[in-house]
């Protein structure tokens, strides 16, 4: 017999990093799809208020940053980083917010929001702030056909 | 003439590059030191409320993630995984939330809360959720203690 059968992998290499993976139903609600990073599927937030991308690293059952193995955190890292660059681009903010909570959807995401000293919930945190405002299709639209493009591109 | 004179490195390498590095005063008003990290000088948040880390990474100027170089981008969540440990280890939470905000303090500084179900801020983030309340000095000198040994012996 195999010292590592195929139904139980040993490590995150042995098997499909990803199987298993599925997002979140209330992620998915939320959002629209971006694209897939090497790590992480990439969402808008479709909430008008604040120009607000999530990060969901492909790996079923992870909650915690400290779930992933050192290489898909140092991932998640330049992940997070090239997301807050093309956000600081498109939108052009007075800060950037990154957080990971997930108190309420455990399912590991990464939240990184551009933030302006004139936005609703400024200064404190947008999670809780109030409901969430779908954008209008047409504006929606061209954010996203933008951001598809910068991280296809990325 | 040298090519990169002593007053203008021309990478973070070049220099020291802590110069020039100071503690924004309301991070340190409102927290204690418990260590430096190779990269960030460790902070307990002073609040009963939650187990509270805060991870300042020792470089001047620093306010966006994106303004580290990759390198110390790594050593920071490096830095976040092993503070998550300690504090999982030292608190037992139910959740625990990471969070770089900056939109008060611009400093760059990375939260790492230990988030419970019976805390006073649950689901919400803590950011901004009500008053701080300093520990107790019996009840501080313990957890401070315990965390430096910890970090210490990281």
């Amino acid at each position: 017999m195999p010292d590592t059968p195929p139904e139980a992998p040993t490590s995150a290499t042995a098997g499909d990093p990803e199987a298993g993976f599925l997002l979140d139903p209330r992620l998915e609600a939320d959002t629209i799809h971006l694209g897939d990073l090497p790590l992480s599927r990439a969402l808008l937030m479709n909430d008008a208020r604040f120009p607000w991308l999530i990060l969901v690293p492909r790996r079923a059952g992870a909650s915690e940053i400290a779930d992933l193995d050192e290489v898909d955190a140092t991932a998640l890292m330049g992940e997070i980083r090239l997301s807050a660059r093309l956000l600081a681009e498109i939108a052009g903010p007075d800060k950037t917010n990154v957080g990971a909570l997930g108190n309420i959807v455990t399912q590991l995401h990464v939240h990184i929001v551009a933030r302006f000293l004139s936005d609703p919930a400024w200064p404190g945190p947008v999670w809780g702030h109030g409901a969430r405002t779908p954008y209008p299709p047409h504006a929606a639209h061209a954010l996203v056909e933008r951001l598809r493009a910068a991280f296809a591109a990325a």
